[in-house]
């Protein structure tokens, strides 16, 4: 039996309408480190973005389904390309500028971006690179910048300004079908090709509810949000987007995203909420230990893209009181996978118990737990697995490129549709997931799991560790065994027994390594991250000292 | 361009596991008027809800797309019933058990209602109807009741913890489409036969993920709410599948809604949230102050059904501390059409500007106003129009019956597919809506709207009038013009011209009645509204004793 609702697609173009009209009194304000603050309505910026869309269709020939990129700071001009885009029916491709260069180049002409519109900030990242990116034909530059260095350039040349100014400010909006794409962004894993998402109208707007949710971020038009995240960052996490549904007023810092002037715009434009990676908040704590400033504006800041260490939790509420909350997810996912509130009446330690895990998954997100045997793991806070997840904002494919099938590697998607996050851990009874592992990295010993970070952390926890990496090596009878390579601090005493026994004390006696071998230092990546194929390289070819216990 | 997003469909089922899984602690709490309450968590309430799907399935032979009516009061029985029913593919409809019993009958037969879970306590109501509701095959009491009153029943009798004790804790779900009937809902309008308005999975979880919105009700796992509004009225406003969605605490006050229960299962459950129509808190107001009660808890009251008094908001902030936030909606609606957050830095006097309007509309709800001539009004706070709406929770159509077309009445859905919701009113340049006047009551006089329930309060609030109602009455030159009924107090000495100049002094000079006439008393309906069509025909038929300045 069917409905008598009205069959009314979900839309960024509703978004875009409903922020500019209901909503038209909350602000976009972009840092200008030096000037002051530029500050534009949401109804002067929804009607900019009017403006950009007529330009790209009558000037530049942008049509439905086409790929426009950006290469852009975080500032409001992104904003009206992020609602522009999407509602004239095209795709808002960001590009990640900190890509190394082939892969840039590799990314847009994988996506074939017809139109490009970068930051003039930017120019001498992008004009180099032009002879090689095949499908670009208008380059449109976006505030001041160096031209000089678009000489002899191919593609065609607009400044955005000029290219938006007397632009009508209406648009006969397309009737979008909320399946097409909206948005895309490519994921640069460090194997293989990089791989395009494609965000539906669907997956967007579904993704803003669920941001503004109370139970995830819960902002509204008495918030104001910073996202230090970068807008090419998969989606800035959402909050753009989720800006224009609720009225919430965004700050944006452009590309001043050093712990100082971070910390000054904070203290001048008060914001309620911020969204940024670990890494900035360790630095921001920095600058606010050595130069104080009032960050107290500031109710919640979401933090995801890596585990956020606790210690830097419990600085932040100790000594700024600002709650940092623990999210997870991945450019698969949108990102909202999981954010880490503590359930009611939980106070103290266990409050904190809660507060490190990834955190809870809404309603949109059904995940499963896939153990060493292929089944689903219970949700006991102990049995771990390969974490797959299913929802209407969750990736069922990478892009093909134009015209090919869409991509479904077998390690990355379930035959019956679920993705894989490559992500492995525990779900409690109360559905908090809490991540112990990368899948690649798990120790696969005995049909049991022993998680390599576990190991790793619990030996670092030991006066005379400096750093230590733990990895799968083959072994006869268990399949797999965990090999622990550690770093020893100067003038540390303790052999590989004491260690040994320091472990036994914390994890379950079959998850004590057998295999130790002292190292100077641990194998990194470009990112600083521990690399695990180095290691089990060298372990193979008999390059390691192993002492067996 | 197709997007790479997984097609998985927005379900009453998704909130179903969803809420027994994640948010399993989280509890429903039925108030029992003397007994201590009934409280089950989620995880009992959901695995009951699957026993109820196989006991409907199994045993009472509830196929996809059959109607299960209920008519019970809001326990965690109708809780089962509102996850269990959906889910399995069936159609949860809800009867008003204060609806006449011609209108009960020709509701459940229009239905085609299979089945009806009945509480024991409303036996009396439903038994002397039995003979009349041809398709109804089964009975199933929830709770004691006299059972003597269904001897010689036609449809089967089932006890409720009978029938769905020992069946199965798991269910096969269907896949299903999320445009399917998930629910449905009769309006009982003043004219004509109730209409039937059926909600799709995907009208009640897009609704549900808007409940949740911090910029409307905002709750989380953290809250319980008591929604007084009864279940079968628009599904409790969204509330009990909010709270499986988001790990909402529920406290359900089953029959017990008299002043004195309420004020009691309060101070002693201290929920956090409350919805109810005014004349609920008009009522709690006089209890609490004839016997305190620490009410505190409650941060937030939605209050819609009706407009509230400014005066009863005023005392429930300063008497209590009890902030009534003011939404409106209806049947069509889901009922979410907009709720009265005031914008960031509204204090005062002007918080209060913002508080008694009807609010603000969500993203998805998009709105119009059309004018006297047709034609869409600027949002300007001054230009009435009656208020249409668009959006995937707004009826389309009414329910015309198995196996025939939907209804769609022209004064009920534009040309277009609009809602035409009949009510008049203005909307502000930051998306404020203020109801003004019912359609039908608005005096078009001249290509310009007259709100009669504006000359109204302004004429109720002369010291010498007790009533006043103002309808229109045909003009040879305007069309339509005001005629000012009113009924006097006693020792009043104002007369026509008196009353006439004091409205002058209040509303537009060609808004000002040339016709008056003094009347013992307002003609009402059964509800206790102003009977305007009986005043149109007495002026018609000249009975009325009409003055004209």
């Amino acid at each position: 039996m069917l409905s008598t609702m009205q069959d009314v697609p979900l839309t960024v173009t509703r978004i875009l309408v409903h922020g500019t009209q209901v909503h038209g009194r909350s602000t976009v304000t972009t840092w200008t480190g030096g000037e002051p603050p530029l500050r534009r309505t949401f109804r002067e910026t929804g009607t900019r973005a009017v403006r950009l869309a007529n330009a790209l269709r009558d000037e530049l020939g942008v049509e439905r389904g086409d790929r426009v990129a950006t290469l852009m700071w975080n500032n409001v001009e992104h904003m009206e390309a992020y609602l522009a885009i999407p509602s004239m029916g095209a795709v808002l491709h960001t590009l990640n500028l900190r890509l190394p260069e082939d892969q840039l180049c590799w990314i847009v002409n994988h996506a074939a971006d017809r139109v490009v519109l970068v930051n003039g900030t930017l120019l001498p990242l992008l004009a180099p690179l032009l002879p090689r990116l095949g499908t670009v034909e208008h380059l449109v530059v976006v505030g001041p910048g160096d031209l000089s260095l678009l000489e002899g350039a191919r593609p065609a040349v607009h400044a955005y300004e000029e290219l938006i100014a007397d632009r009508p400010t209406g648009y006969d909006w397309p009737e979008l079908d909320e399946r097409e794409a909206a948005a895309m962004c490519y994921t640069s894993g460090t194997t293989g090709d990089p791989k395009g998402v494609v965000f539906s109208h669907r997956s967007v707007y579904l993704h803003s509810l669920q941001v503004v949710s109370a139970e995830s971020m819960g902002l509204t038009n008495r918030d104001t949000s910073l996202p230090v995240v970068p807008m090419f960052h998969v989606n800035a996490w959402g909050v753009p987007h989720a800006a224009f549904m609720a009225g919430i007023n965004l700050l944006l810092p452009d590309r001043f995203l050093q712990p100082a002037p971070l910390a000054e715009m904070i203290a001048s434009e008060r914001p309620t909420h911020a969204a940024a990676v670990p890494t900035i908040w360790q630095g921001l704590l920095g600058e606010l230990t050595a130069r104080p400033r009032d960050v107290s504006s500031l109710k919640q800041v979401t933090i995801g893209g890596s585990a956020c260490p606790p210690a830097l939790m419990k600085a932040f509420d100790e000594q700024l009181g600002v709650r940092l909350v623990h999210a997870w997810g991945m450019t698969e996912t949108s990102p909202l996978g999981t954010i880490a509130h503590p359930p009611a009446g939980a106070t103290g330690e266990e409050e904190w118990q809660y507060r490190v895990t990834q955190g809870r998954f809404p309603a949109s997100v059904e995940a499963r737990l896939i153990g060493p045997d292929g089944s689903q793991m219970p949700w006991d806070g102990r049995s771990a697995g390969e974490l797959e997840v299913r929802g209407p904002w969750i990736a069922a494919a990478y892009y093909g490129g134009a015209g090919q099938e869409p991509l479904r590697p077998e390690d990355k998607f379930s035959p019956d549709g679920w993705l894989r996050t490559g992500d492995v851990g525990v779900i409690s009874e109360d559905g908090f997931l809490t991540l112990t592992d990368r899948a690649k990295d798990v120790i696969k010993s005995g049909g049991e799991w022993i998680s390599s970070v576990d190991l790793e952390n619990h030996l670092m926890a030991h006066p005379d560790v400096a750093e230590a990496a733990v990895v799968a090596v083959p072994d006869e009878r268990w399949g797999e065994r965990p090999l622990a390579t550690v770093v020893l601090r100067e003038g540390a005493t303790a052999g590989y027994p004491e260690l040994r026994a320091f472990l036994a004390e914390r994890v379950a006696r079959w998850q004590v390594p057998e295999r130790w071998a002292v190292v100077p230092a641990v194998p990194k990546t470009s990112v600083g991250k521990f690399d695990k194929k180095v290691i089990r390289k060298s372990y193979a070819e008999g390059e390691l000292d192993v002492t067996r216990l």
